[in-house]
């Protein structure tokens, strides 16, 4: 690798207060790292060679803080970034923590949570906006059910498009520069979450009253979770124009939501993930969404952030290698991937050429067809060697 | 139980030519069951209360076959039907058995493949038109890869929606009164499919030149094998007004594709399906999507077959005794679940009120609210009591 | 169902402090119920019909405690027992929630680690033999690791073969009547757990220094988050003469840990849960290891704890009623389910007289045996349509 | 990477005529490839470096061929491991492909099929010993159920053991110097199949009359079938002196049996399977027990058999490389990775004396051992950096 795997702003690198800042507690265990200070983490992110940070409502400001207590908490957060030149990409909503959002926040059965959930979330957006945010994530976490006889489903998507709705009108109301990104997730804390993957959530979009405002942050684990192909579903987001914002991060299968740093479980596919980002031309912040283990000390836990950028560079610059290496492009000639990129019909042609083409089904040779070669295992195992390096 | 338990055709049920006629070839094994011929399938299916009877093309005339022998096959197939008086509601394409298909249909990368697939599949639909179908249901089970470096995901979502778009012209220009059902699958013959899921397929839908003429045909099994709770999949396929057809199956969790009978598995998710099916109103074909274990012989898929029938209407009438039992109704008000459709805004509440609206921010008593009783475990006992008839 | 579905002392039912008593704190979020005080779940228990409490050390003794308090915790926790006659069947040693074990208890990269918790498991064995349980419980939720690097499975595998002969030489020594049961798990907390399923710890057992002190705790998500059948499980440890104990509660399928309350998921496959275990005479307690979801409050927990009785009840009377139906007695005979206990070889017959039987080679028919009819279909729907209650 | 790639017969890599032979037939689809003659399946893998070759009786021998027809096949057979040099370290049966096997072979209800599956695979034994075959694998690829009312599994593992047992006895008698191999697998072509992993497998031959006898042969995709980590699997059959044969292969995650090409799938965990097939001294043979892509013709099945090989040979240089690294040294000293194997007692340390050491109990520091450093993410990093070519 000739290239420099320094991080630096350029690259666009962002992560949660909740992410470095994880203290730890996991459902059979208590905390095994002190709170961060959000500044100290701010400082620490910039070393680090981060450019943004991101935050829920409640990281920054305890929840319940009066006006005095979030004033001084925003001061602080707003000076560091001042002093760090971090910015504040995105910002999102704790709706799952406090007991009052147990069954539930924008589609709790109780209407009177579902209230302070809106206006939880429309408080955040002004500091969001206020301090530049361009993309506020909604991650329903709560939104679920474990049974499938206490909750309507189809009731449950109208006050989720009701609440969405209205978030939309009040960031246009308030004239703000802010776009939202679903965050699908198949299950937990719920036994099961309403839109579960990225296609759910995008279906969503297309039933609201400003679609246009709404997209997606997808994340890694949670595609994972439900056994989809990550890169497929990442570039259906992209197809749709919706791929607004990222949660990078690596999970093992089907089982609990593991959080593990970038490229730590499934590199292969997360090096087919940046090819993707870097081929489409995704702008947007390469997000880390992830939790250092709770067995590390916090030492081991800015360790673990450092290697999730350090890793993004490596197949970012092993993507690019790939990409122009000419063995790579013969070989891709060779399993006809560009070619799905031609219309099936040719230029000019009409659905009635079509049928009229007696060599697309009449004198067609199917059985030639089906003995052709297609070339996948040496594309594959190309790809393979490059990202092990002996390419 | 009081009432009957023998199907008849108001009960809409349906099966597929490929299901009960599955011979039980397998990944490791080979046929153990002989071919059973269409015509036959029509009768018994009749004795056994269905109304309809669905095929792929090849299913009821083999692929390749000329002209004569197609008409041959479609008489024959036809005065089944006028005998019994059986329907066609729903036909499909074969576009995963020959090898010509072997790298996809509407995406392989292969230009000429895919111009085939368009070909055959407007060939079945004129037949299908014919035979008085109303929907044509598309299952890619080939559009998919092993290889995250051989398909370009975004190009294939082009190539399928140019294949959809082009089929809805087909229709609309022969005058066909006939509607597409997409049907989702993870994966399956291949390592990944494209719109693995419920989710995926409704977002589709929206990127098509015709979406009103495209909805959805989800499969129990399927939505299993991505671990996602089916009775949410059909419920947002209802709320975006997109269930066209269904298929109804058991599916033990993440693993091969198992077709086994409906009910044969989760039947409290069965349950909870018929009820959303039969509250909802939902009026298409209950068609059966299955395979007769491969150990049965012919007379043991008959029994498989009309134990699919049978445990519906077991599963229907369960489903009318709870929504009607008083206890239920009040186990359903304590749980607020009818609380959840209304609306979070009052009638004629704007969002400035809300905003405004100290109860729902400023004096809100989140720690009471968050004590409050939920009363979930109660009513999903109830519920489960009423599926074992106990209740 | 006639009989009466009130539970009683012989039913042998018996929860855990922390069941009922789990007060709803996921990774997610914060604790939504208060904590129960042990002596008052001790009476609350009595009164539902259970006749066992069980406990993890720190569950009735906080961690760190002194002397005095200990004696204190037990002395009321002695007397709850004495007033309701309820009896404490099992313990286990709380190995997984301090921040000590983080990295593992009994295969701790650190040995200090280790020798702590040896010790913290011998002072709860004492109490346990004073209380009077007979099975020990060692569930290793920490023993495992998210990276292949940083544990050597092997030698992890001498030290908790080490610990566990240590324990059962303190069990001897003291001379105490006790037995341990080991509990598997595939994961969570940890990515990856040491003996994941039980075959690993069944296996396991077979290289220990006391084998026959050591068996089983199977636990019905346990098996389910590996996508294994629950009943082949239990009864391949049943078969292995190591049922020592059991953990009843649901899981639907891949995902977290939850913990719903018996029944509540795969009702059919509980329902053979029963059946195997009362029909093997399983004699041990039938034990709740659930948690209450956390979106209730304490009344709804003891919803959730009464139902997974009468759920027990419930299946176990169905159970029976199954096997004494005439149609299933027939179903099994025709699907030769009987037969499969009568041995291969005749009796008398040898190694020798099978090679030289013609008819088991030489002149077999296996296209006519492989076209017999197994009668799998209608014995399966005969079971499930016991379970409706429509048999 | 300075060494050479290429395969040499002193690699030991083995494949089996089923791999490369396979026809790509699957579920939905028809054969893809013409048959492989064995002899020409040799002489190509001995082309490409293979030192063996294995194979299921069928594969060599059509089912039911008369003895001219035997010998001929076996004759053409063994002139083509003359030629090459190439030897059959491995055979087995085949009883899973007719239907006679349908509903299971040693343990099928019907028990004529059982003593059928018997001869069958003694007479197959017997070719195996004859061509030097020091491996007998056993897959028992229909021995379960779709149905737990149709399959008692205690009375299967008590038929199992019974054949193995009778099986262990006939190599005995014919002084055969062979040992058996189970292979496990969790489901696929049955619902459930019996010793569903390597844990219930290991698990099993502890009750069997020659136990030294018989040891496993897991394959790594069947392991990632139940979700399970492959090298704990692995290790634990290690760690019970039973991995007297391995398969090797990719699947991504919980779905149909893929049988991908060696590191096509999670590579990071099939290089800590080398790191740890190559540090333990395993001396079998390395066999790749895959399927080349249905897509590919014969050209690109090759392909991917060569690929399987250069894979293996580029993670065992990159493991050697990795224990080599002094970093990795320390980093692995950091971790404590080699403190586990330090017995948790002293030399000459008793229980006794560990129930007496306060610095074990009373005065152990477990808030300040719960903050101590564990180092693991540094590590991981580091592995990641050497499979990835950039450490």
């Amino acid at each position: 690798m000739a290239s420099d795997l320094t991080p630096t702003k350029a690259d666009r690198f962002s992560f949660g207060l909740w992410t470095v800042g994880w203290q730890g507690r996991d459902p059979f265990g208590e905390v095994t790292r002190p709170a961060l200070d959000p500044v100290e983490t701010v400082h620490r992110l910039a070393e680090l060679g981060a450019y943004g940070v991101t935050f829920h409502d409640d990281d920054l400001i305890p929840f319940g803080a009066d006006n005095t207590e979030r004033e001084r908490c925003v001061k602080r957060f707003r000076a560091a970034l001042d002093d760090t030149g971090l910015v504040v990409p995105m910002a999102t909503t704790n709706l799952f923590f406090h007991p009052v959002f147990k069954e539930g926040a924008f589609t709790a059965n109780d209407r009177s949570v579902r209230r302070f959930a809106l206006r939880k979330t429309m408080r955040n957006i002004d500091l969001a906006a206020e301090l530049g945010a361009r993309t506020y994530v909604a991650w329903g976490g709560r939104e679920g059910a474990e049974s499938d006889a206490a909750k309507d489903p189809r009731a449950a998507l109208d006050r989720l498009k009701e609440a969405v709705d209205l978030l939309c009108q009040y960031v246009r109301e308030r004239g703000y520069d802010l776009r939202f990104a679903l965050e699908p997730k198949p299950n937990e804390p719920r036994g099961d979450i309403l839109l579960p993957t990225i296609g759910h959530a995008l279906a969503f979009i297309n039933q609201l009253e400003y679609p246009d405002m709404v997209g997606l942050n997808p994340e890694v684990g949670h595609e994972t979770m439900a056994g989809l192909n990550v890169v497929h579903g990442y570039a259906q987001a992209l197809w749709a124009g919706k791929l607004f914002h990222i949660d990078l991060n690596g999970q093992h299968g089907l089982k609990y939501d593991q959080d593990l740093r970038f490229g730590a479980a499934d590199v292969k596919s997360a090096f087919f993930l940046v090819d993707l980002l870097e081929g489409a031309g995704y702008d947007g912040p390469r997000h880390f969404d992830f939790k250092p283990p709770r067995a590390e000390n916090v030492d081991g836990a800015w360790v673990s952030a450092a290697a999730c950028m350090r890793t993004y560079l490596i197949l970012r610059e092993k993507a690019r290698a790939f990409r122009q290496d000419p063995r790579v492009i013969d070989a891709l000639e060779a399993a006809g991937v560009g070619a799905l990129s031609t219309p099936t019909l040719a230029p000019g042609e009409t659905l009635a050429d079509l049928v009229a083409d007696p060599t697309a089904y009449e004198t067609f040779d199917a059985d030639a067809a089906g003995a052709r070669a297609v070339n996948i295992e040496h594309l594959d195992q190309l790809a393979l060697e490059h990202l092990l390096g002996v390419a």
